[in-house]
């Protein structure tokens, strides 16, 4: 909570115990709906109704879509019929969609009884969609015109029927609900001839997805092309809808709170932090916790295996960690590049050579280097300085080889197993550091022991 | 490389080496601008420069601005003056700010000798704000209205002057350069009458950056409330420019970014995979690997520490790994949520004690039932089914219990971390998983090792 929101926090509490609705009105008309929902998520729950009853009609339904699913329920849960109908009217398709999805089955009753039949039909129409395709985030209030319609018509058009459309901007010309081009209301107003026939100022090159594309690669035709809309068309190419920028933008920030939250070992959750539970964080993860700890039985079993030449050369155990750490780190370095290349689009399964060749040109330079320093570094700090006179030079050199290696095989494994996972069909990000780490752990422990077998012939 | 664009650079060295110059402007045309850029990065660079010449000179500018900054410098070599002062000529002002920043010093002359004075004036304004500032994503082309104008006096003054903005769609209205409020283009389209002054409509409380603000809190700014543009403001509260919802997505993209290759222990990079030279990735990954190479010296240090126990009790080195990776992956699955957190604005340092009551509550919860299964595990797998009679119950004991305790230390070290160093100024990423390793490392030895001692004896 920042701190402008505990200030004013205060100030509505205030004005409320005095009853000081007309201020408290005249206060709230000043914000934003996401402040104010904002505010009203800070607040004590029964005091909400009272204040969203201030709102005026617009504002109320703006406020209410912006607010926390919890929140949203106990509001309906106190509207009478007619409330819930006057917010139902306001909200955009798309927003009673998402409200739908998070309510329970009850609510979600009553909502849709309170829906009139047409709207009703459509929350229906766009539930159907899968989960996270562009028809499940799509709306279907936009603003069609006719390609035999001139500049000025459409102007009137727009004026006539825009103010129920989440946006007018970019307007879509159709011919029984074909997708014939698009015009903007830039090239509307800056148009020379209010005459001019909308079929010759139309663009006819159209990007567009289809209810079935999934939601992430809709953002990220949104970050390339810098639309403000992109439409939706079925399977018959007949128009169906048109995504905004800014639910594309909820997507990209949800996307990458996905792939980090992979990447740091834990199940996604639609909950933000300060909204979920205690037992909620422990579901999203325990699950990788276990696994992770089960799959170490491999590295203790190597260990085991090792038991008697660790007892005859006791210096190598100190190099354990340091020799898996760096493994790890390698590791993740090159699966997390991958990860997230794969998505914001820049690489696919087929690039895994080149993708290869370059990690393993890195790796070679790293592990070189790394191998170089830890040598040095042995010998200066951990036998000179620290006086630890097991330490050889031959042990020295059985670390640094190892090193080497194991971040040449980390890297390799880190680049590939992303690439294999898209492949496959997994998302990637589920292949990121723990994983790698695990299977990383094992592999440096293999050659760690193989080299020093060789070389120290423990 | 998608099979599109491969489809269509074998298409178009075909028309080149034709000379099917007509048919090939005809194909360009028809694509969009990041398109038509895409296919020029994969096409041999001596083969661009005749193809841009084809053109019409809009799109050739459009096209420009995609195209990465290699590719755009080749170009650049190649123009005459009079063709590089078009291209300069049709650019938005930020877009030549970046090519000024991206270029080097030679070429960045000739930009400017070609720019018009009072570009280049404006470019050399806007190059002086900080960098990762509002002001220095912002441009200066905006729509401007005066209070006293009508609805119908508005819209003639966007039709007249809106083809060089960025955008037409927000418009704000100016006294003096002070900004009064804003009124959008649907406001002015759905106004019931023409003569409606703007100061009537214009909404009055606007969201508002200054020239200083992080870029990343604009972007922020977009994502909560939707906007198009946000209007940025001087330290005298007078309008200087806009930031657009498009240049708010690529910050949203980059930033993301760069909190997960600094989570991934990386240093951030401002080129993409594809882009980046093997050596380019070996200087973003080598230093942490260094760096977390030596800090390792300390885990080394405290197993020869304890070579005696370890060399009494021979069954503990199995569960090194083990105990080592749980702790890591424990204390960044909560330094992961809490970055992403910060990132989204959702925590600030003042919740603090609130997250560490969180975390705690949550670690209690993965420490005791991981012990548990643990516990089980050791028994079952390790002792009965591979039968290693070395690991007595008091081993289990003691490994389960290191167990417990280092999931409690790694996710209390791993959510204060993140908010400690944001306190302190730097980026909470870098304290991601390869720091919270290293330290939960350390951590989890000295438990383990002083438990046994405890227990065992050793």
């Amino acid at each position: 909570m920042d701190k402008q929101t505990v200030i004013l926090e205060k100030m509505v509490t205030t004005l409320l115990s005095e009853k000081k609705y007309p201020s408290l009105r005249d206060i709230l008309v000043t914000m934003n709906p996401s402040d104010i929902a904002g505010l009203f998520d800070a607040l004590e729950q029964d005091r909400v109704p009272l204040l969203f009853r201030l709102l005026p009609k617009e504002l109320a339904a703006e406020t209410f879509v912006e607010m926390e699913p919890e929140a949203q329920q106990m509001l309906i849960q106190g509207f009478s019929d007619s409330e819930l109908k006057e917010v139902v009217d306001e909200l955009y398709l798309d927003d009673a969609v998402d409200l739908v999805e998070e309510m329970p089955a009850n609510v979600v009753r009553r909502i849709l009884a309170q829906a009139d039949p047409e709207t009703r039909q459509s929350i229906n129409e766009l539930l159907r969609y899968p989960e996270n395709s562009a028809g499940s985030i799509m709306t279907t209030e936009y603003v069609t015109l006719r390609p035999n319609m001139t500049v000025g018509e459409s102007i009137l058009r727009i004026r006539r029927t825009g103010v129920d459309k989440e946006t007018i901007y970019t307007c879509y010309v159709t011919d029984n609900r074909t997708l014939l081009g698009l015009v903007t209301v830039k090239d509307l107003l800056l148009a020379e001839d209010d005459d001019t026939p909308i079929r010759e100022i139309m663009q006819t090159h159209i990007i567009s997805a289809t209810t079935h594309t999934d939601q992430e690669e809709v953002a990220r035709m949104f970050a390339k092309y810098n639309f403000l809309a992109i439409p939706v068309v079925d399977n018959e190419n007949r128009m169906v809808g048109i995504v905004t920028f800014d639910d594309a933008m909820d997507v990209m920030e949800e996307e990458a709170t996905e792939d980090i939250e992979l990447m740091g070992g834990m199940s996604p959750s639609e909950k933000s932090y300060t909204r979920a539970t205690v037992f909620d964080l422990f579901r999203q993860r325990i699950p990788w916790l276990l696994l992770l700890m089960v799959s170490a039985t491999f590295t203790g079993l190597i260990i085991t295996n090792f038991e008697h030449a660790l007892a005859a050369q006791v210096a190598l155990t100190a190099f354990i960690p340091m020799l898996m750490d760096t493994g790890g780190n390698s590791g993740s370095q090159s699966s997390v590049t991958i990860i997230r290349a794969l998505s914001l689009g820049e690489l696919e399964f087929r690039d895994l050579p080149w993708v290869m060749w370059k990690e393993i040109r890195t790796s070679v330079l790293c592990g070189v280097v790394l191998a170089a320093v830890c040598f040095v570094k042995i010998l200066l700090i951990d036998r000179l300085l620290m006086g630890n006179s097991d330490i050889t030079i031959m042990v020295s050199l059985v670390v640094c080889l190892t090193l080497a290696v194991t971040v040449f095989l980390a890297k390799a494994v880190g680049c590939a197993l992303p690439l294999v996972a898209k492949r496959l069909g997994f998302d990637p990000a589920v292949m990121a550091s723990p994983f790698i780490t695990t299977i990383v752990d094992a592999l440096s422990l293999l050659v760690y022991f193989s080299i020093a077998k060789l070389l120290l012939g423990v």
